[in-house]
């Protein structure tokens, strides 16, 4: 399904204005990345200006410029173990709220913050709701050293791609390591079992599949309506 | 057991120049990291200054240097995805040829080195070999980002251990991530277990655990011999 780029946005908006509602005085809140993470921290910059206080970590730099522009106090990610609550959006979503994600190549970081969190709350909108994972793409981050040898495992284990470019280069993660984009198998049938066998090759740090992290789902709607999944 | 370090020496010579004797004519060798990998790289400059043509990829920069200055002609990594022998130690090894690696810090690549292989010859001395794995402790290499949630997660699991430091800084892997060094549990009863669920962490990259890794074992004994133990 499409929806044109200015209801997208409106829907985004909402999300963002949603999920910060649900924020709470004294939180540490993980902010996501990429434009519905945005709207999300637009949103949290207006409810800190009217005296909400919390502190902020995210997994990327520019999630951080953002809030910090906006007078929200970061937190040390270096110092903490627990974060009150996430929110971020996701690539696709299946009915058992596992996700992929990595499009904006940040999926290790993503992952560290939602595995340490209390609550992650994902906002999307109707048409990253899918019924099988892997249209989408599968992003892999793996380590530059040896990539070849380490691209070669995974083709012989079935899984086709390409190494992520960015202008002509190869596109390196804030760890230093490169994604790699598996668009085969097209679907995943047994999406736990794939991200088994995938980890277990040596030099893959980790997958952009998200299994049992989202506490709730917000999701967005063309006709503007704004819905809450709860996790099964 | 301990051996005096001059009869170490001489095991360690005894063991590079066994296992330099393996290498062939056009192969692809991998060199390990350490002293004892030191010794079979000083074994193969002999070899290659008789004549022997081959090419060499390295799990470090230290270990590539000291072939390059031998005269042996280095193969880029960046295009490898097989390797026909790699020759490396081992921290500890057990009768199942199961291994823990890392003390020189550099696990990942080693791995990734020793997975690609057709070959992997281990060459220790017969202090390495232990019923149980664990007395050394186990290397665990972690990415920096969120590294006090990351060790938090392990700690819960039954992890604990310390971060490795150098020089009253933290230690810096090549691939510019940190080394947790689990040190309890003492023993691990089971390690592919412990693997798995270390692995599954969000932000762990990979383990010393090498399973299924070592063809054959060169061990050298403090009598002055070299015995060859194969894979099970």
């Amino acid at each position: 399904m499409k929806i044109d780029s200015e209801k997208q946005n409106d829907i985004k908006k909402a999300l963002g204005k949603r999920a910060a509602s649900l924020v709470k005085n004294g939180m540490i809140v993980g902010l996501g990345t990429g434009s519905t993470a945005n709207c999300f921290i637009e949103s949290l910059i207006e409810r800190c200006k009217e005296g909400l206080k919390i502190e902020v970590v995210s997994s990327s730099t520019h999630s951080l410029k953002r809030a910090e522009k906006g007078g929200i106090p970061l937190a040390d990610m270096n110092f903490i173990t627990k974060i009150d609550l996430t929110v971020d959006g996701a690539d696709e979503i299946d009915p058992y709220n596992r996700m992929i994600k990595g499009g904006g190549g940040a999926l290790v970081r993503e992952k560290i913050l939602a595995s340490s969190s209390r609550q992650m709350i994902v906002i999307v909108d109707e048409t990253k709701l899918v019924n099988q994972l892997g249209d989408f793409g599968l992003p892999v981050e793996i380590i530059s050293f040896g990539y070849s040898a380490t691209i070669f495992k995974l083709k012989e284990l079935g899984y086709d791609g390409e190494l992520r470019k960015l202008d002509h280069e190869l596109y390196k993660t804030d760890n230093g390591n490169y994604i790699f984009d598996i668009r085969s198998p097209k679907r995943f049938l047994t999406p736990e079992k794939d991200d088994d066998v995938i980890k277990k090759i040596p030099g893959v740090v980790d997958t952009g599949f998200f299994f049992n992290m989202a506490t709730s789902v917000l999701v967005g709607y063309a006709n503007g309506n704004v819905k809450l999944r709860k996790a099964r």
